[in-house]
């Protein structure tokens, strides 16, 4: 998958900030990226990019549409197909990362014929991918693995692959979920690919490349998460792991959505990790934790990240409020 | 999926005895079920079932047409399609264990369509699967794991359920594969499903029962297979096992189709599938081990399977040469 920038966002019709998530993600991510906004009414959350219509988009260059909203059961409205269409008409493509398929549109999916766009449905894959082998692979790895879902394996993910940028390593993020395939242009939803194929899809997401060279790979799930331990199992023995990175929130009381599991302990989940890992990777090492403090004030969270780092002998910090440059310089450290 | 038998088993045109594996099975555990098999050649290797043309097994009642061989490819071979098409017309349901899906190939997808007949594709799922959530259910569960793929986790998992059952046991066999659908006529091709839906597909194949009701799982791949880990975690942990039985074959001596990974002890995939099982599953105990010793003279196999039970404390046999009443009489002894 293979989206062309750059974009123009669709925020649709809601004025709750949390509909237009994964298009904020995008923005804070690539802003190079993102032309423009279309609202649909004044009332429309916004990300304070231009507001702009389809037609003002197309002369602008834009080259795809992105449905960044998270509306409720997934499903297209029906008012948003004749703009869809119009995109197309004027031969942009369309992004999608809602349940019900853009291709299951007849009029999308007639007039993307028609003018020769892509269609992408990023909840939906349909690469052909092969079963993962184990073989090593050469160049470097990192993955984030986390107690949870939601804890922030995507955002400590591209703040390390920016600050290691920043340093002058060559790293590049591999997306595996939808907003981060959405913020890199291109990606596998790992989640979404059939049971089979997790860790073939792990594999093809991050090749072979130079030794100094750094695959920095989104984590999924949780290994003790009983509804999402498939995807990461296959995700962390394919993407054969060099560094590991965990990921936790502060306060959670139980696993998501999950209010009989309790969470796990951050030490079973870094001992599971790497002794797991070691069926892929010669020496997998965690070079760091990255903790969501947000229900703490500052003198708490940096308490607790120092509690943390004492502990386990690893830099601990929340990426949002404090960057993760001392876990590029543990990274620098030890490789 | 629940597919309606008697079955008529279609065993092409093949003469090697390899390529009739499927209905083999299929025949080994539920001959009542099958009521011919259908050759295209006097050649075509044999169950022994009495051959039988597409007319006269209607006649006899037939309700399933059986695709019970495993060809190159997996694609269905187009001389086979006006077959198929005379047995949905007759009334006939399709079952294909085939890569290719029966309802990609118009002919058939028409006259299905038209006579109102069901076409199952094993190898693909259109059920709506829910996530897993890991919550507590009623009864017994025993899950088959393995030190990798076709080790005899069926096979060892059909066993249980007769010699259970032989001992009043109220045991069924939940399937997991292609193969075990066709032979219990239900159940979940879990390396098909999405990768979000692992644990919850296996939840839904094994849901709550009565307490003294046993449901026995049939197990997929291998916790340190790295191709199909995710599948085997998932499985695991949707399964929520009481009793495990541990599968294995004596002179692999690497991983299947993976000449670089070494097979792993026995010890570490019991070790790690009890600490991994105890997410869901308050106290999960191995009640055996099974062993393909076929490479192995008789005197041989037995040492081996001596050695290996006092080892680890556990009955240990060969189900096909010996049979599983060992290990379920200490199922009888231990719940």
């Amino acid at each position: 998958m293979n989206i062309p920038s750059p974009y123009l966002l669709m925020l649709g019709d809601s004025s709750d900030p949390l509909s237009i998530k994964t298009a904020r993600g995008i923005h804070y991510w690539r802003p190079e990226k993102c032309l423009g906004q279309l609202r649909l009414n004044e009332s429309t959350a916004s990300l304070s990019l231009p507001d702009m219509d389809i037609k003002t988009a197309s002369d602008m260059g834009v080259k795809t549409l992105v449905l960044g909203t998270a509306n409720a059961g997934g499903v297209l409205a029906e008012h948003w197909i004749p703009l869809i269409v119009e995109a197309i008409e004027l031969g942009m493509n369309i992004a999608s990362g809602l349940h019900q398929k853009l291709t299951d549109v007849p009029a999308i999916a007639h007039a993307a014929n028609l003018r020769g766009v892509s269609l992408f449905d990023l909840r939906h894959n349909n690469e052909q991918l092969d079963v993962g082998s184990g073989a090593k692979r050469s160049g470097r790895r990192l993955l984030t693995v986390g107690t949870d879902c939601s804890v922030g394996k995507m955002f400590t993910t591209l703040a390390l692959e920016k600050a290691m940028q920043d340093k002058g390593f060559d790293a590049t993020f591999c997306a595996t979920g939808q907003t981060g395939i959405l913020i890199q242009g291109s990606g596998i939803a790992i989640d979404a690919v059939v049971a089979d194929f997790i860790s073939g899809a792990t594999e093809s997401l991050s090749p072979e490349c130079q030794p100094h060279q750094w695959q920095l790979i989104e984590g999924q799930g949780s290994l003790l998460n009983p509804a999402f331990s498939g995807v990461t199992m296959g995700l962390l023995h394919g993407a054969q792991p060099d560094a590991l990175v965990l990921c936790h929130e502060v306060g959670r009381d139980h696993m998501r959505h999950l209010p009989h599991m309790a969470m796990p302990e951050l030490e079973d989940i870094m001992v599971l990790s790497v002794s797991l890992a070691k069926l892929t990777s010669s020496n997998p090492q965690f070079v760091g934790i990255a903790v969501n403090t947000s229900v703490l004030d500052d003198a708490e969270a940096l308490s607790y990240l120092n509690a943390l780092s004492k502990q386990y002998g690893l830099p601990a910090t929340d990426p949002v409020r404090y960057g993760v440059s001392s876990i590029v310089t543990r990274i620098e450290q030890q490789f």
